[in-house]
Parts: C-alpha cells; structure tokens; sequence
C-alpha cells in the first residue's frame, strides 16, 4: 500500500497539498485494517511524502524537503549485525578538570570534574571505529569506577544514564595521528565522523567523537 | 510537555517498556489540547524514545537505538536559509550509454540512454557543493532538453520528477581532481559526501554523488 501511496502521489494523482482519503476510506480501498493504512500513512509522513494532522487530516507534502532517519544503535549491536564479534579495547583514560575542549562544548564551568577516554571499538578483532569521550562526573560519577570490560562506556551510558536532549553533527575529517594510529589508517585518510552532545535536562553528560574506519558508510532508505 | 515526558523517561518513572497514560489522561494533566499531546508523542516517537501502535497505546522503548532525523532540503533552500546568494553552474554535461558506472548503480540496461553532468551550487558565489549526475532519459527524457539556468538539475527532478523511492548513503570521501578543482580545495581533503539513488516505481530516475566544501556538516537534535 505505501507503494501505491508512493505512485499516486509521484504521478500527481494526489498532488503537492491536496488531501488524501482518510483511513477508513483507504483501508476498504485496500481492504487491510485501519492500523495497517495508519502505520503506511505514518511511514511515508516520517519521510517527508505526507503532512498529517489528527483532525485536519492527511494532505500530500507541498515542501520539497526530504527527510531521511539515521538509525544509530550502540556500536555493539552494529557490529554483532555485521555477523562480527565484536571488542572495545581502551586507550587512555585520564581526569580532566575544564576548562578543556570537550568541557567547553558541554559549557561546563571551570573546574568541573571530568573523565577523559580514548577507544577503539572492533569488529572481528579489526579496528571499526575510534573514540575520544568527555563524560561530565557530577552528571555520571558513578561512571569513573568502571572499568568497561563488561560494556563500552557507550553502551553503558546508554543503559544507565538515558539522557533528555542531544546534538548530533556528521562530518569528514582527515585522520589525526591518535585517529589514524588506532584506525591503522594513513594521516589524513578521510573518515566519516560524528561528534555528539547529550544533556539530562539542563547537565551535560557527555561529549563524544566517533571515527569511523576508511570507506565506512552510513545507509539509509528515503 | 515533550521536555517532561523525556525527563520522566531519563529518571525512569516511566521504565523501558512500560505503557504510559493514554493522550486523554495526558490532555488533562497537562492541561492541553489532545492534539498537542498527539503530536508530542509523535515527536519522540519519531526520535525513538517511544513505541506507539494506535490500538495498544504507547510504550517506552525497549531498543536504546536513537534515531536522527536529516532534513534534505534542495541546495538552493539550504544556501538561502544561511543567509548567501545561491548560484548553479554547470561544469559538464554529456550524453552517455550504459555500461558506466552511475548506469551500473541504477541497474540500467546496456545501451540505455543517459544523461550525465557535473556543476557546482555556490554560496554568495564561493563553492558550496559539487554533484556529478547520471539521469536516466528513459524516465525523464524533457530532462535533456533542460539549460539549467533557472533552476539547478536537482531542484528540476524534485519539482518534475517525484520520486517513490530512494537509498541514500552518507559517507568521507578524499577530494578527486574533479572535486578538488570544482571546491577550490586540494587533493585528498577529507570531504563530506553524500551519493543517492532515486526510482520512481521500478524506473531509476538519477544517481548523483555530492561532496560539500571541506569543514560542511549536517547537524541535528535528537
């Protein structure tokens, strides 16, 4: 069904604006369920197609803007989905007191107590992807008593310190020399990157750059 | 009201998995619309925080997978919204026949007739982003007859060429010659890419592969 949706729409049967069937009427259309045509109508609305409102209705999108959602599970699960085994090994970790880079971009005040952490997460035993972390103690300190042997901080800070609100930034960046030692990588291969900022109401948690290894891509369908 | 709901999820007086109360309780201890609620919840079910199914209700999600929402809007909207004049330029453009690579990409048949052209977006007339471009003539032929002068290739498919479907990669690529020439960088920059294949039913329309002037990046909230 969301494919004839898709057709329809395409081909201007239902043009930009216009508002389609309601559910009732789709779903003896296609004679499915009215959950089915809402999860369908649902779909193609998070990707951009459609523009729904729960008593207006649903009209065809008149902005061009495409959206396509990335799904970024915890690196574990990314890799284990690959099929590989999956490993974190830790490369340096050290407290900080701000002012430092990571510190500055979570705004913490000067003085504030931090927990500095380079990674590298594998698959297969292979470098996968490498990351330098800013983890805010007064947020999380029960965090400095881990030793991540069990779970990477990520997965950790993921299962125990859930956060309210992030920026997340996608991004090239030549591979610095930590980067490109870790990745076993040249100086200056080009790297998909990520740097993301989580807040817990008002606290900062953490700040966090990813690296990925050479040629990786991230793939989603719009 | 999304604030709190994500910070009763944060503190975990809403656990993973929980069913939390329907939109008409949430209506009355907000004191709002149902539809303001409606549209909460669909807020941080788009961003993953939440699971919703019409009939069962709403669950907090289980799964910590974060999802990230990119806008794609056209090139000349994204250059405006920045404040710059938006330019186009075209670099190349050539009639091909499959087999080449972009052809290849879309799964056309030897033969099949395209049209392939590289140019460059500018803001207030400084490089901003490069494309290189496969379209397939079966699917839009009046594609060819096109100068581009007043409308980029990109926002011509997007206003005549609706697509039903798309796969989008985002990934680091080195600077090319081509690439490094058009942005005025040099060779081997790490550079943000971005390559999309678009069909419309079983035809694919285009393939393009864009790299965005060094230092580019997509940002958002999650």
């Amino acid at each position: 069904m969301q494919a004839e949706i898709r057709r329809r729409i395409a081909e201007r049967v239902w043009r930009p604006g216009d508002l389609i069937p309601g559910e009732a009427e789709l779903a003896a259309e296609f004679g499915c369920a009215r959950a089915t045509v809402n999860r369908a109508l649902q779909g193609l609305a998070e990707s951009g197609l459609l523009e729904r409102r729960r008593k207006a209705g649903t009209r065809v999108a008149l902005d061009p803007v495409r959206k396509a959602t990335l799904e970024i599970p915890v690196t574990r699960l990314e890799v284990e989905a690959s099929g590989c085994r999956y490993g974190f090994h830790i490369l340096e970790r050290r407290k900080l007191r701000a002012p430092v880079e990571g510190a500055d971009l979570m705004g913490l005040a000067r003085n504030a107590s931090l927990l500095f952490m380079r990674g590298l997460h594998t698959a297969d035993g292979t470098p996968f992807l490498y990351e330098a972390r800013w983890v805010n103690l007064v947020a999380v300190p029960e965090f400095a008593k881990e030793d991540f042997r069990e779970m990477s901080p990520n997965e950790w800070l993921v299962r125990n310190q859930p956060f309210t609100r992030g920026k997340i930034s996608f991004l090239a960046v030549p591979a610095s020399p930590e980067q490109a030692d870790a990745l076993k990588a040249e100086e200056g291969t080009a790297l998909f990157a990520i740097e993301r900022t989580t807040w817990n109401a008002e606290t900062a948690v953490t700040h966090v750059r990813l690296a990925y290894r050479p040629g990786y891509r991230m793939s989603t369908e719009i």
